[in-house]
């Protein structure tokens, strides 16, 4: 069957796409459109190539991570999301796409996920997870998806920490891209949920600037010593174009 | 007085020169040579240049961080270390270059200092302390002044936290260079003692390895918000040369 991708669109979105995963992905400027930081964190997740493996992607959005994923994995993937337009718009690119055996969507709150997913079942996920605090009671009346996306007012550092441990098998990995102002908060969630940090990967806009992003590896249950600091990435070179290792990944070598 | 060098060398040992500092610093190579880290360290810390203060150098060994420090502030440094040999080595430098007023050592286990160095009242503390963990019994027969330098024999992470804490006044600084496989370690040890860590700088000997130092500032009583991880610093560049930074910090712009 082919789909009719206008049928398919709504109002204020498009179409873009993943060029290296030949998924066309179906944002909208105005409730959400992934940015760099989801391919960072895609690109930066191990998974297993062919080894049956459960992989599942917290706080989803419309599914770019989960789409990404499926370049690096045989296995499919289950995108966790809680805002019922994101989780629409994310099946919309899975029926348009047909994709149906790759990518799947939960529509859920993290904090339940028990509900819909087997704990201590899962060996790999990733999160791109509110970085924001959560906001004053008086700015929360009218809260847009783009707000609940980027403020902790529904899933916190703790609570999304507790439900990824939860639901990983003992030493599953998980995936993170954060900030670093909030760096040690990261830290103590995961270490209070078991979750050892393993690698840690710092992302720098340009040389010579602070860390804008970090991305980390733990693993549950996992030991403490031996963490890895790995290389830092750039995302601009001197000349303020994306740097020769941002373009490799979003473009392929 | 002209001092004699000759007189002032002990067996195997050599002057070597801080350029920068115009000082020539007495080192042995069987006992104790400072390395880059005790460069970068001292590069790394930030010194009231005039402003009255008292500035306190934990560990150190020959020396080095201290005369290193002599470039950056008017004020006196103090230099704390245990090893007797090695403060006889460091008094012996200050001596040979007639800067008494500039530099002097505390002969002294760090566990100890208060009974030296009043509570409360320091304004920056640097440390390059022992970096690896207490050997087994079974090895600690005959320790060399080397083995205890490098090794927490004496000295562990939360008992170099705990005396920088209570030497620093309220907002005092603290700087460390370590590992980053020890990085939950001191983490813990300086949140455990009212330090908290504000600025940190992963070191990595070449593009594309993974980080092999770390430098930390921290700050008595300080809040743990705003952390800022500082760029990157390469000890080499693609040639295997130093890179230009390091240059620039060993051999002055």
């Amino acid at each position: 069957m082919v789909i009719d991708k206008d049928t398919l669109l709504k109002e204020g979105e498009r179409l873009d796409v993943l060029k290296r995963e030949n998924i066309q992905i179906i944002q909208s400027p105005s409730v959400f459109s992934f940015s760099l930081d989801a391919v960072l964190l895609a690109d930066f997740a191990d998974l297993p190539r062919t080894r049956k493996a459960t992989i599942v992607d917290f706080c989803s959005g419309n599914g770019a991570v989960a789409f990404l994923l499926t370049g690096k994995t045989k296995n499919p993937i289950i995108g966790v999301e809680v805002q019922d337009q994101l989780v629409d718009m994310a099946r919309r690119t899975v029926q348009l796409n047909a994709i149906e055996e790759r990518v799947s969507f939960v529509h859920a709150d993290i904090n339940d996920i028990t509900q819909h997913l087997k704990a201590d079942s899962v060996d790999v996920i990733t999160c791109n997870p509110p970085y924001f605090k959560d906001l004053s009671d008086s700015t929360k009346n009218d809260l847009d998806a783009y707000t609940i996306a980027r403020h902790e007012i529904l899933l916190t550092l703790p609570q999304l920490m507790n439900q990824t441990s939860r639901l990983l098998k003992m030493n599953g990995k998980a995936y993170f891209v954060h900030r670093p102002d909030r760096f040690f908060e990261i830290l103590d969630a995961m270490r209070a949920n078991r979750l050892a940090p393993k690698k840690i990967r710092f992302i720098y806009p340009y040389e010579g600037k602070e860390a804008n992003m970090i991305l980390i590896e733990a693993i549950k249950d996992g030991k403490e010593e031996g963490l890895k600091i790995l290389p830092p990435l750039f995302i601009h070179d001197a000349s303020r174009e994306y740097s020769e290792e941002v373009k490799a990944i979003l473009f392929g070598e």
